[in-house]
């Protein structure tokens, strides 16, 4: 069994590495930290994980985290990189689900997170955790950084086209929609159900943090400059991205779909639909599975790619736990069989 | 390997029998049938099930479903009784989640189902599917009947109490709201999204179907006449039942929390909450448990009781799995371990 | 026109009340008050109010609130009573939509709100705002205190049956469920949108502060005890407050319909459904109406009342301006003609 | 008074007009119809019009239908154009709030719709409703196609770029959400609560209707052929379209935020925000007016506009009043200041 410790358990991705680690059936859930909860019962604040999860936030003491096999991070951006390099020291391996080891500049993420960096020496040995570009640096990684909700999504939609050099890699639009966990669990009026439910708005528009990461991981994909304009937008349901991709053709492409299907024939957790298909984001609600669809409007030189995942999963503790399996030579689907919840 | 079959598997509760029982360690699920589909992948209807079930629909013939070792239908109401005969005849088990053999009273389920009924001697021998009154006659059962959503939550709220003798039987209210899935998944104006979100109602306040299933329950554990107020609430939400109930307590009762711990103890889906909780439908979103909490408001002599369940679990597909683990000599858990969503 | 001050802009009765009082033909907006946020235009807060408010919030100086003709405090509780005396005193009319002069028992409100009350001495002369009770005092008030929301649904539905002596008193459930607007516009978790949409709760089972405000009504309607159990759920919707109303009835009433018509007959907010009808709350979102329905289940003994309103319109700005219109001798409906938006 | 009729009262945009004009200071609605619903009240079907709507559905003969002096059709495509040549010969000038009128080009309409047009020699006559291109057309008009949803929304944010001549016609991209109130108020198992809430999708990627509407509208506008990708998007809520678009720019424009705020300077229901902003649907629900606001993200060469309305209102009955005051010489805004309902 491999010991798991969590710190930050109190957000969503942490309730929801909860989740999945309690059925995981090849680990033991040693330790789960929240300065502000500590002493409390998890599932005084998450009961729908009473009688499954018995444990109780404690304060992030190194001493009790060194004990594990690997530890996740679910802490605001700027957490982990101040506990990383003891705990890697120490011989224990981390997956961050923040943003701290994401950008390999760090100029760039200190430019956009707005603080210096504790760690930069760190930031070329991390592996960005996106198992459809970087398995097998990931089975060796000590320390991984996972991919943010859209990057996952918009990535994994864009990649087989900027790979085949089928598209012009200074075209691409991503439009991209998502539910409010994202933004989550903490006091703020802004998304409040009075305030968000009922509407949708669009923000970030001038520039948002998933831009830069995005476009890393797509020229690390084509060795050239990319080309992006990236629009989230909020929307209102709980879970669920849906990214509207748009990239300009280079060429009358023999078959996209085929590209596509080839593309991710071995992935366990991409699913190609037929052309032309309308993926809905309850279609992998609580699922780690991003779902892809293609279509290219009258015939023309645009092509769009439907991509849609749950944030909380594949954009988060779910590829994270993927990351594990990993890491630990376990099977890459343990504890990520669940179904989505539909209706 | 249990053969399973699945008649009427459009709706709601046939999505969620196909999504619990895809992951069922012990089901090889044969068929599923629907006259309307018929010829056409289950995933093409469900989604999420893309990949993990690969059944095509077919139409409901006796011949398919012979095969199978159990039949659960998740038919409308009348459709299960023109079949149930010649299932049982040739030695297939029956799970029936429609109201067709839930009352025991033939001329009362005529009167409230408006049609005659087609197999009335098969009323008395049918079990009642409720584990927590019932479980040595489910064992055994040949054919059960899945009890309806409302009375599942009302029931398991009451029965503590009436069993005790601790309340008037004569006096009980049930204010229950349920989500809009509970309506089915069938064409209608009156549970569009446009209709029903963003507000709130009442329906059938004069009378509705599961009145005399709850009543018929209470009384059997009782032995005398229960009076019963039965209030179903539409509320805009997917899934989710939260009952509300209401009764007049007879005398100082030494320890209420204690008699519902009691009564529960050995129940792996009830879960009583410390005294004066608050329950969350969420906290069961997608898992087969009721949670329940009691109150006492101002210390007067209402006792309060807030009961909560997924209305397509432990309110119809789960309990039906649970029935069904309990008739072929299953861990009664086996498939049903899934936690809750949150959020 | 009527100088009309509002002071605590920033929560959604403030701005329920400036959507009300833009349009209204009597009066003229002279200032709204917020120390958050003094400096900012008010439409920055409330986009909707673009092009129709041109006010700026600034902070609660009393010099200028002595210029209006009346002032609503929009305030958290606890904030007009420190306020009010030198109002009034300065010849300001005040509307308190807040708790403070709810109760006319000083004790019992410290004992509810937890704080010493500023100005006890103006409890017996402040005026409680339903006019369905208390119109020709209003008239005349200096000083009206404006009732809850759950108070407003609860009361109008029980009134009649009490003040007709056709129920027990001492038997009344009111079962209600509000959206979640009703818990103001401030930052907290539980009430994200990821937190309670797509779920339902019961919350203050052991006694919620609206509980003595509607005894308190309940009983000056009767002159005797009055005996409720009052449950309020968490809704997932922005507006609505639905109320499911149960009492006993004292004898086989003639007519318990013409009783509410009678009643309410010459209420130009108070809406009769015929019998047995299901009142949805969108069918008065956005509009200052209360709408009724009774029942009487399987001819029972127990009666069922369903009340609907707005919370933040008939339960709080609408009323409150509805107040404004009595105390100044205005058409009683004026700026309140709007019909509710459905869908 | 102008005597006003509606044919086809029973769905969304019929509601809308019902809301709108019962409020109306110089309408006298004289007659709705509705085969379906002949005989019964509005109010049973629309509660919310209860005490403000006195009318009966009658059949939609002709005889009553001449004695108006305008007949809004909010029927489904293909009603209108069997009725209209009539009426307007007896003299009843006609809004059609449907698509029968929107194309100029018969060939193109039959295509898109699937059906013979009933009256080509009509298209030509009809104005296109869009008062921010056609007002003058509109005044004298006896026959006005009111624009669709996504075509207000759409063409009101590309209009003045196009115009300007300072994006590339052929580089259009609009990416659309809409609420569910869009599909209407049919029965239908797509947009049940049930089905369509906690999810997002797009749909019709492959050709909408309402693509043809658009580009019509803005090759107009240019005088050149223009290229448009047109991706429209279901999202949980009752009301409401973003549109958000993308172009090219073709040349460093000194200042797209003064263009636009030029172009709409005279325009009561076009509400251009401060550039960079972030227009939220919320903000216009229940209101006739379209927010639009400006970005250009990284300072690059692609302008972001955001666009936001009400889809009943400014993208259908609101538009359709405002059109109505056009026609016949009243006050442009009469009817129409109700101001967005927020929360």
């Amino acid at each position: 069994m491999i010991k798991v410790g969590i710190v930050g358990g109190t957000g969503y991705t942490g309730a929801e590495l909860l989740r999945l680690l309690a059925l995981h059936p090849e680990v033991e859930l040693v330790a789960i930290t929240s300065r502000a909860e500590a002493g409390k019962r998890v599932t005084e604040i998450f009961p729908n994980l009473r009688g499954m999860v018995d444990l109780v936030f404690t304060p992030p003491e190194e001493s009790i985290l060194r004990r594990c096999d690997v530890i996740f991070f679910a802490t605001p951006n700027g957490t982990a990189m101040g506990m990383v390099p003891g705990l890697l020291e120490a011989g224990v391996r981390v997956i961050d689900l923040a943003a701290d080891f994401r950008l390999k500049d760090a100029a760039e993420w200190e430019q956009w997170y707005g603080m210096p960096h504790a760690c930069p020496e760190l930031l070329s040995e991390a592996v960005y955790g996106l198992p459809e570009t970087n398995r097998e640096a990931i089975r060796e990684a000590r320390l991984v950084a996972c991919p943010g909700c859209y990057p996952t999504a918009v990535q994994l939609g864009f990649l087989p086209l900027l790979e085949a050099g089928v598209v012009k890699p200074g075209s691409l639009i991503a439009d991209a929609k998502s539910g409010v966990s994202g933004a989550g669990r903490k006091a703020s009026v802004g998304t409040l159900l009075a305030e968000c439910s009922e509407s949708m708005k669009a923000y970030a528009v001038s520039g948002h943090r998933h831009l830069p990461e995005i476009r890393q991981g797509l020229q690390a994909a084509t060795g050239t400059e990319v080309g992006l304009v990236f629009v989230p937008h909020l929307t209102p349901m709980i879970r669920g991205i849906h990214a509207t991709l748009y990239a300009t053709l280079t060429r009358e492409t023999a078959d996209l779909q085929a590209l596509f299907e080839q593309r991710f024939a071995a992935e366990p957790f991409v699913d190609v639909l037929p052309f032309g298909s309308h993926p809905e984001t309850r279609s992998v609600k609580g699922a780690n599975v991003c779902r892809i669809a293609l279509h290219r409007p009258q015939g023309g030189g645009t092509v769009v790619v439907l991509s849609v995942i749950d944030n909380l999963v594949k954009g988060a503790a779910g590829q994270a736990v993927q990351n594990m399996n990993l890491m630990f030579g376990l099977r890459e689907s343990a504890g990520l069989e669940a179904i989505a919840l539909l209706p």
